[in-house]
């Protein structure tokens, strides 16, 4: 089937310091960038953080009403439970979000994104960057890498959708 | 100085599947409780999971209007970072809540309040459970335990409020 309106996806790299995100929109020439950044949340005051998170990706779905929301698995970070765990906070706002705005939110692996979009599921920050300017024809890698990761996760979503739509 | 009004607290025991609340009054004769059960919520769209828990919240603090949220710490969860993850998720939203209507959140580490409760920070469930039954004047222990624990995180809470008046 072929795609006849275009799908806007909104990706999301959690983070509770910064979270960066990207809308992308899927016409039949590929992928688009509507609008990328990265929200900023400061203080010792974790509720007050989660509500600037929250408030700002509120203002994102209004704007730009993606059909979806994609965002990273947080099951690689293992290694770091503490960070983990924070950034489950920070995730819980998004998934809450899209339950309330009855929107999909679907969460992609780690290694799984970086494979679609480099090739390896190992890459590193800088080649993820580099890779996404190159896919969408930008003038320079997107910073900082929380930008690209978001891109990364949006692009993961319409290529698994594009698959879907083959079969 | 004495407490002049009556100080309601939220105490949240976060869990996705069951989340345990309580909600306290502290009064010059002791704590009473005004309302305590548990949110529970099924179905494997994370999504819809925390958007039922956030409007059953949202319900308990436009019912009660407490003026602090106490939740556990969850850094003692590290032996299992799966569902110190998730729990996180859930544990998000009370924060949320709290931040976006200016209330609060506190967190006790779990040990803490087992210490304040039953004497013990190693205490059992069963323990715990007896422990508030006593404390309240309950006819019989609360029931799942996550409910003694959402008693008991509230009352670690009024209890540091109680030292803070004192000094």
């Amino acid at each position: 089937m072929l795609e006849s309106t275009p799908r806007r996806i909104l990706g999301i790299d959690p983070g509770l310091q910064c979270t960066g995100y990207a809308v992308l929109e899927s016409t039949p020439r590929g992928a688009t960038l509507c609008e990328a950044g990265v929200i900023r949340t400061t203080g010792k005051d974790l509720a007050l953080r989660l509500a600037t998170l929250h408030d700002s990706i509120v203002e994102i779905l209004d704007e730009w009403q993606p059909e979806t929301i994609a965002v990273e698995q947080l099951y690689s970070h293992y290694d770091h439970p503490r960070t983990a765990i924070l950034m489950g906070h920070a995730r819980g706002i998004f998934f809450l979000l899209g339950g309330r705005r009855k929107l999909p939110v679907l969460s992609y692996p780690s290694t799984h994104i970086k494979r679609l979009v480099t090739g390896s599921g190992r890459a590193s920050k800088v080649q993820m960057q580099h890779a996404i300017m190159r896919e969408l024809g930008l003038a320079a890698p997107p910073e900082p890498h929380d930008v690209a990761d978001a891109v990364a996760v949006a692009l993961c979503h319409l290529s698994a959708l594009k698959r879907s739509h083959l079969t």
